[in-house]
């Protein structure tokens, strides 16, 4: 058995409205950052996996993010896997 | 003027409770992902800048970070920059 370390990177889909990040925007732009733009804020989950192997490591991790971590209908992820 | 994209992973600092992630590794557990550990969950901020060069982008974004964006007293921030 062996351990993975995976980095997800969870973001909106292109067209879903990032109410969050356009506050933050408008935020920024109150404390003189105006040339800050196109804000979305997403989530990012680290996690241990243990597994057989990095292909195994990879199924749980996309398995876990599609039934839980992650919202498909409205949430892209990216997974970084590396074995620790 | 250059046109900058950011991407920002901000995350909990070491011995800071995560309950968010501990709630997420609870449920994770009790739909058969025991293999699965330590889930810490941050948040992964994309966001646009002009500047006129890559220093003073990577300036701009810090200060964002620092004033806004991360809570620099429990949370750490990392930031890839790069030209568009």
């Amino acid at each position: 058995m062996k351990k993975f370390e995976a980095k997800i990177r969870i973001t909106l889909r292109k067209g879903i409205l990032d109410v969050q990040g356009k506050t933050v925007e408008n935020a920024l732009h109150s404390i003189d950052f105006q040339m800050i733009s196109n804000v979305r804020i997403g989530k990012y989950v680290v996690l241990n996996v243990n597994a057989n192997n990095f292909d195994e490591a990879m199924q749980i991790v996309e398995s876990a993010c599609k039934k839980l971590i992650a919202n498909p209908i409205i949430e892209d992820f990216q997974i970084e896997l590396s074995e620790i």
